[in-house]
């Protein structure tokens, strides 16, 4: 509904059709740009994706992957499953040619403004060309769809120098080097939330771990704070003074307010959300994807791939 | 000095002498208590651990780890160079018997009390049977050191089942559940700072992202916290009656206040402190040492590893 208002994008909701409808009742709207698709297969958070393409194919996630490969449809929005909605648009779309493995990227607030993390979750093992492929439609999706200029890359790693990390770590460095213009070589991870760099490749695992750490420490941060605050009726009085605030602070720390986490690579436009998402972070997705349509970035990243 | 308070305890000042002895120079103390060594080699923070070991063999690294080898000296404190002092550990004390590789361990903050994550950094790429080995030293060190009588032991991983994450997390999985007790099985970044476990066991690169995530995000939600704050009068009021709560607050998200992070794995008592170390990180890094000594905690982990 919020979308809606927003632009003039047409919605299919892709589900349970019960479901979807009890929750459509409350509200007036234009019934031209609404669709509803029923799915009767329901995929659960921690099925392996396996099961979601060979058993669940009609699944909002398998059934609304398919639809990108029609007419009329122009990107996918899922806060379901995230394994399932990376392997689903995998085998569904194909991939982008050059890029061999999709990547996760998410948008998180520094001190500066923001920075675009990937890959976040949809890789453990990958090698070292992965990574630069990332790197490539990382860069196209800074600039054309969060709209920084020319867009700084940093690889992290636990130490600047490039002779630090792994072995895996140089031979990515050595890429990146090679090939990428704005490469400004390894970032430390306590650089991120500095801001030292508008975009950051890691592998997935690193990137959940990074993902994950700063989510649980905002988190529990706020708990203890709650926690001590309670203690002390002045802390409490001095707590309401500086709410409003500390709310501003909270929006910054808060993923959501970023919208969707794009899966790059795969031969189609695919957000992935929060499973917790909020109505703000689902309206902010669909912006985002609409800027991804309308900028054309999958076009864009395919020139720039085969460079 | 006020390590010199707190316990019986006597110590060795190793380095340039002329900056030490200025140093101690306001102070009045027992100079039966303090010795100072003069080592002329400076080791530079970002000196290549083997600089220290092949030119530098007069630095305080060096020279204070070899002490440890001769009589009266039960414990090594350092808050220089990492590698340097990683490496003449090594070389200088050798190891454990039955412990390939030495491993850094730190006390983090967590909801309910305190975690103990190792390896922080000293390690990028080692083997599963290595960090078993961590595991088996993490185990003896939080109940002799920390105090906790029956510790959990979790593997970092980025999901809980046993089939999530790289070939090597999995295999490092089955070495744990077959050999330690106490083994949880994965706990997710997300875990940590809910004090889900008591150890949590990971490499050295995602152990050194997760510190350094959880410093950096620390450090700048207090810069930015403080940016909103000056924005408005009525919240500066609401911060002042807030800080004392707050400083509680800071202190248990210090590290510092839990001393320095033990180099476990080498045959002798090693301690790594910050490089910013507060009076009170290495007053507190020289009481952590002391119990070390105390709960003979080599021996104990040697035989533990034999088991």
């Amino acid at each position: 509904m919020e979308a809606l208002k927003e632009s003039d994008v047409k919605i299919a909701l892709v589900g349970v059709e019960d479901q979807i409808r009890k929750e459509l009742d409350p509200y007036t709207y234009d019934s031209d740009r609404i669709e509803v698709i029923h799915t009767p297969d329901v995929v659960g958070m921690d099925d392996p994706a396996t099961v979601t393409i060979r058993k669940k194919r009609n699944s909002s996630i398998s059934v609304g992957v398919n639809l990108l490969k029609g007419e009329g449809y122009s990107a996918f929005i899922s806060a379901g499953n995230t394994g399932a909605v990376v392997a689903a648009s995998t085998i569904y779309l194909g991939m982008i040619p050059g890029v061999e493995r999709p990547a996760i990227g998410i948008v998180i607030p520094t001190l500066k403004s923001f920075a675009f993390l990937m890959d976040a979750g949809a890789n453990t093992g990958p090698k070292p060309a992965h990574l630069l492929q990332w790197a490539v439609m990382a860069d196209v999706y800074v600039r054309e769809v969060l709209g920084v200029a020319d867009p700084e890359i940093g690889l992290l790693n636990i130490g600047e120098e490039e002779t630090k990390g792994t072995e895996f770590i140089r031979e990515t460095h050595g890429m990146m080097t090679e090939r990428l213009k704005n490469f400004i070589g390894n970032v430390e991870a306590s650089d991120v939330f500095r801001g030292k760099c508008d975009c950051i490749i890691c592998d997935g695992f690193l990137g959940n771990v990074v993902l994950k750490v700063s989510e649980s420490l905002t988190e529990n941060a706020g708990a203890l704070i709650k926690r001590e605050i309670k203690k002390s009726p002045v802390a409490m009085l001095g707590a309401l003074l500086l709410k409003p605030r500390l709310k501003r602070i909270r929006r910054l720390a808060d993923y959501s307010e970023y919208g969707g986490a794009p899966l790059l690579g795969v031969n189609g436009i695919v957000m992935i959300c929060h499973g917790r998402s909020s109505v703000k972070a689902i309206k902010n997705a669909i912006r985002a994807a609409r800027t991804e349509i309308e900028h054309q970035i999958i076009r864009k990243m395919k020139v720039e791939i085969e460079k």
